[in-house]
């Protein structure tokens, strides 16, 4: 059992808390039993971190509670963590006929809750831009109650992939007020993207421009909706 | 100008941070422009507090920095935060066609974006049990992003008040999975009123049984949705 947080392995795990060192090492760092239960069946697992006396099959390091509460990110943390692999797919599978693109979000509970909801919804392909707050932020992590493992997941150059999808004879909506037409003009197609935007600004401009079309969900008195709950609305209506 | 946090008045307003206090004011504390703004525009605001040496028709008192900052709940605040006046209405108006009732939500930014979501669909009438969070916490004000001042709140026993709605046709409808049916199958009514639950245990089976049905929205993998988004699809799904 490791019960200093000086230990070089834990100072490795500890530095998962950083971005920089989530993108070097390719691996993130998850809490709790459900989040740890969900990433073993998907395959995500590289290391079990536990101050419980059970084993597992996953490599596993033994921990004082000392050092798990120096680990973890909750301020009273549940017994386990993991660091995990990232998988993302680095390639968009264009042959699907559902897809969600996040633009610059910037609120984890927003990006938790919309992966989330993507999932009841059966939108399995998501593609988040590269400048969007990061996937594997620990906030982001919690708010998607494991929803994330389930869901292909490409983080890219949203522009670049909307002319692939084009492409690919998928029809890409920007949820926008520009040149927009309301949600209940549009019908289900096979093949359909909806672009939901940054939570100050919405979708950009030259996004917008390279878009089938804009879509907005009529609203009264309040300027726009909480950008969680737009992107329930437009999926629960183009749900396959 | 005031620039002790010790002065009297300036304790007076710290103290409505705690709900026992705002409770027995009948006052509560918000912060920045737009808030303000919108409960000027109200009738909400009983007196304004600023580091502005702007003068208003409200009565003003005008602080430092330093007394600012404790006052405030950001740690970076606006220059001007004000005590307002709950203006609840304590009885509830039984001649309207939508409701919505909240069943012992307890997280704040799930309460304030219900409230946006319920302005944006013409859902005025808001029913709060007295076991959900305190709708005057500051997070709460926060994430409404000021749509409390539009809309007709009342807190009260949820139990008796579905009774109430019902002896006034209203169709009472709790969302959960108990005998329910889907929400494709339920059409419009002319006075319907829902019931959104706790975030963890939905609602409560006592208030489940004296509702007229129980509706669910149709998901895939995940076990339920977030209460926000579910509301959101609700409101979006029956507004008038």
């Amino acid at each position: 059992m490791i019960t200093s947080s000086k230990n070089e392995t834990i100072k490795e795990i500890i530095k998962l808390k950083q971005k920089k060192y989530r993108d070097e090492m390719n691996l993130f760092l998850i809490e709790g039993y459900h989040l740890v239960e969900e990433a073993i069946k998907y395959g995500y697992v590289k290391t079990i971190i536990t101050t419980l006396e059970e084993s597992f099959e996953q490599e596993t390091i033994y921990v004082s509670k000392e050092v798990m509460n120096k680990i973890a990110f909750t301020k009273t943390p549940q017994p386990i963590m993991a660091v995990c692999y990232k998988k993302i797919n680095q390639s968009v599978d264009y042959h699907q006929t559902r897809y969600l693109l996040l633009d610059r979000l910037q609120d984890p509970g927003n990006i938790g809750t919309i992966l989330r909801s993507a999932l009841a919804f059966g939108f399995h392909h998501i593609i988040i831009s590269n400048d969007s707050v990061d996937l594997y932020n620990d906030k982001v992590i919690r708010a998607t109650q494991g929803a994330l493992f389930h869901l292909n997941i490409t983080i890219a150059n949203l522009k670049e992939e909307i002319e692939k999808l084009k492409e690919n004879q998928v029809q890409v909506y920007a949820t926008s007020l520009r040149n927009a037409k309301s949600i209940e003009e549009y019908h289900n197609q096979e093949k359909m993207a909806f672009v939901m935007g940054n939570e100050g600004q919405g979708v950009s401009h030259e996004i917008i421009d390279i878009c089938d079309g804009s879509i907005y969900i009529p609203i009264q008195q309040i300027e726009s909706l909480n950008v969680g709950v737009a992107s329930a609305i437009i999926m629960y209506q183009f749900k396959k």
